[in-house]
């Protein structure tokens, strides 16, 4: 019986969680749910799951779904909530599935309560890599993989030396815009932007799927998660997502993890790693796919992937001012405030002008953070 | 320091294991040689590598070689001499790239000494595949596969348990007659057999490539190597021979090995596992590749994969009755005798017309063995 914390149950990889785990019941056990504002799915998620702790966004919301809680759980909100939830149960493991930088109080709580991270949270690694991963370390608490391509990447890793690793290679789908010119890409809009060719997700990831920054974030998380340095790192095009990754050793041998897009396969792996589980996820036949594409990374057309790799390679504070600066700059494009290609120049103009702090601690980042937001949403 | 013992030197395989081990010097020792009747070539090795015991194929190749051996190099000759050098030196690997059913004694001789084996020799597996399994289990005795395909599925298998195993697929390219249809088939001659078009390699093989019994003989020996049944190995088309093979899990997941067509990689893994060392193989880039195309295998089009399949399931000796037919078939292709399509009918009709021995002993199969040909060389 494994027993889990979700933080971040309502969106997207949470939900997928939860659906995993309801498949076996029998296996799993649920200390605590955590969600932002979608009450009608977290009270669901409750009722299903009788978790220990719950936790919403705010005050306001904690109270607004007290009365139909069921009787003996723990109600908290906020970033105190989110805490709790990580840090504060019996949980063995916490899936952190929760969006954007709050996740990091909540999985530095739980890696230093000795719990196993399954981490789904970009921002974790992107804005404080140095702290979560030496932490980790310290307590030697395993950081599995939650995203494909990590999840991928880790797979391909099984029983090898990390020594021999000669190139992490990440596939990218390319997004939305993956055939427009970048003179196309001026009058795109949000609505566009949404059509995502090969997996069915959030509206942010979307964009950033689109922008390539996406993929920017999943390098600088790949660079910590296998400490590999950034030029041991690439990035290539592969229109059908069916390679999800894969790796290069230094006999020149490729280990490479395939499947169909299915988030629930990653998932269900974090949860059951080393071993593996039947699936209902659909098998590929290649076959039937009947052919796989390739096509070398063009850093000029995808400038936000170019300035992840150079973020990166700065280090610091770097990494994070481009998460941040890449939040705002999404929303004001969802919002509909800014045409799609201002996202980049953003980007370029917030990262150009920061001044990054190097092995910065966690004050350090949360400012680089703010200044970050305020600079890109002046911009 | 590892001390290699190489049966089949002059081949193939044994040349680029010859390659691999003199790109390393100081890494291995060349206790024992043994080849066949290329006798220039195997004085050359025998003065670089300075086995302590070599071999050649009769009494009256090692007269003719004595005179210009180095002084210290114990001399024989046979299949005395192939065992001699298999288990009689201090090597703690073998590799077993002799040609053909002469390689199962030598291998079984090494085994009961306790040696590594590195299984080049298809025959081995193929013929008595259950008793080289089992005296390999009871002597802890790893077998490392040297095929690609084969080696291919054992790094997929790195750190994974062999019970969340859903299927093996090998790749096969399709040989050198892969566009012909059977209709066209009936004309090809031994020259245009010969022109494969992804590895180089001996005659034998490139017509066994192209009648598919290679792939066949390869699915036989995954049964053994990997301990999964008949129903769970699959073959699929894929021209380029980039994927050299791949594992599906349970859990939908598959793992995939690519790399260059280039045999040093995998001779070189055998000699490594389970670690790995630079190579000098070209290193492989998908995005020059540019696309990997698949397609699903046609039994009807390759009748001996089918029949191998079925030889398979069957057991007993009705591999070994299946593989000694096919060698003397393709002898009597290469010398003009017979026409491409009648290997497979006499494929077909040797192997109906055989009543198989289950669980046979060494003498049973030299027995079917020999039967097998003798019906195969009057067909």
């Amino acid at each position: 019986m494994k027993k889990l914390a979700v933080i971040g149950s309502t969106g997207s990889i949470g939900t997928q969680t939860l659906d995993v785990v309801s498949a076996r019941p029998e296996h799993f056990q649920i200390e605590g749910l955590a969600a932002g504002s979608n009450l009608k799915l977290f009270l669901e998620q409750v009722k299903q799951f009788k978790p220990k702790i719950a936790s919403v966004g705010s005050k306001a919301l904690a109270d607004e779904i007290k009365p139909f809680l069921p009787a003996g759980v723990q109600l908290c909100y906020g970033p105190e909530g989110l805490v709790e939830v990580a840090a504060g149960t019996d949980a063995d493991t916490v899936i952190t599935a929760v969006m954007g930088s709050a996740g990091l109080p909540a999985t530095l709580a739980a890696i230093a309560e000795g719990k196993t991270i399954g981490l789904a949270n970009k921002e974790t690694l992107v804005t404080a890599g140095h702290i979560v991963t030496s932490l980790a370390k310290e307590k030697g608490v395993p950081l599995l993989p939650i995203d494909s391509e990590h999840s991928a990447v880790f797979q391909c890793l099984n029983g090898e030396n990390r020594s021999d690793v000669a190139q992490i290679t990440l596939t990218a789908s390319g997004g939305s815009f993956r055939d427009l010119t970048r003179e196309q890409l001026a009058d795109v809009t949000v609505e566009d932007a949404l059509k995502h060719p090969n997996w069915l997700m959030g509206a942010k990831i979307t964009i950033d799927s689109a922008t390539m920054v996406n993929k920017g974030l999943e390098v600088i998380e790949a660079h910590w998660l296998f400490d590999v340095p950034y030029e041991q790192i690439g990035v290539l095009l592969h229109p059908e997502s069916i390679i999800h990754s894969y790796v290069e050793f230094q006999d020149s041998s490729i280990i490479a993890q395939l499947g169909n897009p299915d988030m629930r396969v990653p998932i269900q792996y974090a949860l059951t790693y080393p071993d593996r589980w039947t699936s209902p996820s659909r098998r590929l036949s290649l076959a039937e796919v009947g052919s796989l594409h390739f096509q070398e990374m063009d850093f000029v057309r995808f400038p936000c992937l170019r300035l992840a790799f150079e973020c990166g390679k700065i280090g610091g504070t770097a990494t994070c001012v481009f998460n941040a600066a890449n939040e705002v700059a999404v929303a004001r494009f969802l919002s509909r405030e800014i045409p799609f290609l201002k996202i980049e120049s953003i980007l370029e103009e917030t990262v150009s002008r920061h001044v990054p702090v190097m092995n910065p601690d966690l004050d350090e980042i949360r400012e680089a953070d703010s200044w970050a937001r305020d600079m890109a949403a002046r911009l």
